[in-house]
């Protein structure tokens, strides 16, 4: 592609998070009675439900430190990012460490620490935050919930895990996925030997234990000796999930410069995408049973904002590292569906849920699962991809 | 209504029934080799999944004893009906006579008895059962479920709830709601006193701590003081739900020759209704929230089987019994949409899932949670309660 059109999009996706997106979050989000973060935010902003989902106070706390990092060293961002960390400092955790799920506008637990992603998106938070500002209680909390998670691996849901041990034991892509991630996040902080077994552990589940590799699709659950499970669990494919996997995945390829690696990864992500597109309305599904099989999720024909967010990163990830034609006629493609159906032009902000068609589902901006994470991490790291792909191509 | 008319619907229901829906389950469902039902039946009814989900095995057993009861004594249904009772008996419980949620083909659990309406569904079949066949064990079963339930009502899911307590407890409405039927279904059984009891309960919950007097709105979840909780679970509606339990309240105030009941919950049934109905595209939303914000759940705008059936049953029943003409006027509206949406006319039995627009979602005719119960229960329902209205009317 030549320089000029990459400019334009590298332009776009930048003004559209400077001057959309992160002021929509910094006007509407912030709690400044109680700290953290509205995220339930209706079409214009107004709040619609004050309670505060961890995930979401993690994923915006992170996020803001991120653009004071890499964007410009705003007081306000920093600010902003501040008054999630505190809050989750003084509510997010109980007494072991383990993170609720969800509290109360004013801190009060709601929701019992059965989800261990409340966890992973903490320690981004705090492992950000504390680099940016040296707040050395922040980054010694992101190693210690970083080695908690790590050891709840096995049985992440704890007691609150209701599957019958013994009879159907299945493995699940997402946390795997997440430390793909996380560890590169949390890289400066932890120890090398840690970091480097914890990607050799990743690479080995993600590109291997849970791949088919007929198809190069990703499957949601394993058995725990790698092979398929004939059950709705077994079945289930998520292709936004395996997306997003493959983007992680090609950041630590590019990090060990392990060009294999880049190129296995950004051919499963085509895999996925072209299993998952939905020709008949466009767009890619939610969910898919890899058998044709209905599926259990009733939603699973939805078209989610984050899908199609972390797709365009993969595309201009994959572009960039691979120059893959495939890519950039997957990106322009699924850009068009995506800022045509979901990029709100008259409120700012994006629309999270779409039904098959296309159309509006809900119009909230923000809600127990969106946050201040997926639409700005998107057109930051497109932003960034493209400015990355035109110094290389000079 | 002219007699004509009510005949003509009656007949509709019962060949529907008999010559449609109870051969499609005889023929699919049945597993001859290592007993109880498959419930995931494709479009024509070819098993996409041998799972057994311990509600819809007690469902269809109850269905095909009553069947048996009130139909005709025919001994292929007391047989199907007997092989999800044996199946029940032999792998339905854990040590505590507690109800997993599912079972394997072969009856090895699945997932934990973290859902008390399992053990609903249990007593009901065994109850059914056993007062059709006189098998003690069965009866006795259902009594001791029963007590059990009882026992667990504060704290329905046990060591499974997520909610951290004290922070926002709140009481919900569906097992209230299914007592007031089960409490009916398994009378024959109880000590009277325990009846009326129940009975009373059911009635104050339903009818009063869950129902909002000005808008006879019914809430999905209420305060410890039955109060409003503007919370996601709090705003929560499910017109079906409450739609539902308005038949079960008609059926109590029948049987207590309780007129005052009996009008209140027609009144209740059409307040729902009305506020249900979809105005754009027909047929009655899963979900609802009550101040009008974007619900939870991704399918709130979906169309579903059993939400319609259990209407057309509470408006016959409404008819019946009031002879108020919104019922008849709502019967005809809600009879014509179900009809020509859910039911399969290529292949039997019906559809379960549509879009908004009515568009057939999945074309499952069973899985997870639909299953030989509430099409089979509507019919023969709608075909009992308009045979009884011509008989008074005469």
């Amino acid at each position: 592609m030549n320089n000029e059109i990459l400019r334009g999009y590298s332009q776009l996706y930048k003004e559209s998070l400077l001057n959309n997106v992160v002021p929509f979050w910094e006007k509407y989000s912030p709690d400044q009675t109680y700290g953290g973060y509205y995220t339930c935010l209706d079409r214009t902003g107004k709040v619609y439900d004050t309670d505060k989902f961890v995930w979401l106070q993690g994923r915006q706390a992170w996020m803001f430190a991120l653009l004071y990092q890499n964007v410009e060293p705003r007081e306000e961002w920093l600010e902003i990012s501040r008054i999630g960390i505190d809050f989750l400092k003084k509510y997010g955790s109980d007494q072991n460490g383990h993170f609720y799920f969800s509290l109360t506008r004013e801190g009060r637990p709601l929701v019992q620490p059965y989800n261990i992603f409340s966890d992973c998106f903490a320690a981004m938070a705090f492992g950000k935050y504390g680099l940016v500002t040296g707040d050395t209680e922040s980054t010694d909390r992101a190693v210690q919930i970083f080695s908690q998670i790590l050891k709840r691996r096995a049985n992440p849901k704890g007691k609150y895990n209701k599957v019958f041990p013994k009879t159907r034991d299945l493995k699940n892509f997402a946390l795997p996925m997440i430390l793909s991630n996380l560890c590169l996040e949390l890289e400066p902080l932890l120890d090398s030997k840690l970091v480097e077994e914890t990607i050799d552990n990743c690479i080995h589940e993600v590109m291997g234990d849970f791949l088919d590799d007929k198809t190069f699709l990703i499957y949601e659950n394993r058995t725990l000796d790698n092979g398929f499970s004939d059950s709705f669990e077994g079945r289930l494919l998520n292709p936004g999930h395996a997306i997003e996997a493959m983007w992680f995945i090609m950041d630590i390829a590019k990090r060990r410069d392990d060009e294999e690696l880049l190129e296995r990864a950004v051919k499963v992500m085509l895999a996925q995408l072209e299993y998952g597109w939905d020709s008949e309305y466009g767009g890619i599904f939610y969910f898919l049973d890899v058998n044709g099989n209905p599926p259990q999720q009733l939603e699973w024909d939805q078209k989610l904002w984050w899908v199609h967010l972390e797709t365009l990163i993969a595309l201009a990830k994959g572009y960039q590292f691979t120059r893959n034609p495939r890519c950039w006629e997957w990106f322009e493609k699924v850009h068009s569906y995506t800022w045509e159906k979901f990029y709100d032009p008259t409120e700012g902000e994006w629309f999270g849920y779409l039904n098959r068609r296309g159309e509006v589902l809900l119009d909230l901006k923000g809600g127990k699962w969106k946050g201040c994470f997926h639409v700005p991490r998107a057109l930051y790291q497109v932003w960034k991809t493209f400015d990355l792909c035109e110094d290389e191509s000079n």
